[in-house]
């Protein structure tokens, strides 16, 4: 199965705008996490302490069960967009990045696979979202592909009709800018609502995928 | 306290476009209330029979307790843009429209109060939507006011910083096109979820509503 997962604002945004270095999810948007650094469940994968445990974290572990290969966006994976340069952007996570999977990043940009700590191997891939949606699925075997973040790459794959199942995090945000997820998709995409869980500050909304074209 | 509450759909539109007698909600916006058409506590609202009982039955009576008026924007009441003309339109739903209270609708065209069966009063109020809540308010008392549909009035309000709680009736759907509830709206506004109830093909979402202008 091909999943979908993002935060997204209650307007529609998966990142604010002008994403970098300082911000990662582009202007504002770090509060799209506010309830995912929270918990603990996260924290340990991110080598922080402390957190709390609430209905998200079934929610979290559930999302991550199962897990094959993921695929992203250039923006998710992060160094700002056109060429890597001499001195290549190497992802926000440190050498141990929390994937342990293969990691398909969609860019225009070629490079060498990036191979890190703990088992997560990142594979650049220049020929568009669904070559990097079938490498991901045959590196998965059996098990799941998550596309994770990425409002491009996700309407992309959305339009493609490439995606099974729709996982999102409805965070109570206005970013008013930024990138939708939700533009200019074909309105024979259809969803089925599978599965909502209140979370704090945080709604986990499921949908079932399917396209009448 | 004043409410905003309409349904919408996953990709953020509260009708489709080219609203008209024959699509009231535009073009595919039926589908925002097919989880409303169902229930019986609607039909029985609306003079029609049958229907059944969800989680949605009691969202659906907790909203319209308390209400001591309603505003409406020109698209909810109907009748196209423009003048009224010598026989103008009275509204959707008959003689006996299911509001049976005060209702402000906001339009740029003045036309003198409409009296209906059951108790609802329809007035035109020409100076915008603030006037339009101002005078609800008055007609409500100590009770509610509901700002009920109308993405480009509920805009209007929330960025004015007139909306105190947003109802949000979240369909899986996508419409593609049509008016956004949220766009350009000052990301100054706050919002704090309150409450979340899963209902047969929606989600219902509450909002306390602040801002930090």
């Amino acid at each position: 199965m091909i999943r979908y997962g993002a935060s997204i604002s209650l307007d529609g945004f998966t990142a604010g705008p002008d994403q970098s270095k300082e911000n990662p999810l582009g202007v504002g948007g770090m509060q799209l996490h506010d309830w995912l650094r929270r918990l603990a469940v996260w924290r340990e994968n991110h080598g922080e302490e402390g957190g709390v445990e609430t209905a998200s974290t079934e929610v979290l572990k559930a999302a991550g069960a199962n897990l094959g290969a993921y695929v992203m966006g250039r923006n998710m994976f992060g160094g700002g967009p056109g060429p890597w340069g001499d001195d290549p952007w190497n992802g926000w996570w440190g050498e141990d990045p929390p994937f342990h999977l293969p990691v398909f990043v969609v860019t225009h940009h070629a490079r060498p696979p990036l191979e890190c700590e703990g088992g997560t191997t990142f594979t650049f891939v220049t020929d568009g979202p669904e070559a990097a949606v079938a490498l991901a699925r045959e590196a998965a075997g059996d098990r799941d592909v998550l596309i994770s973040g990425g409002a491009s790459v996700g309407r992309q794959c959305l339009a493609a009709g490439l995606v099974d199942e729709l996982q999102l995090d409805l965070v109570p945000v206005l970013l008013g800018v930024g990138e939708r997820l939700f533009d200019g998709l074909p309105t024979s995409i259809e969803l089925e609502q599978t599965a909502v869980v209140e979370g704090a500050g945080v709604v986990h909304l499921t949908y079932r995928v399917s396209s009448t074209r």
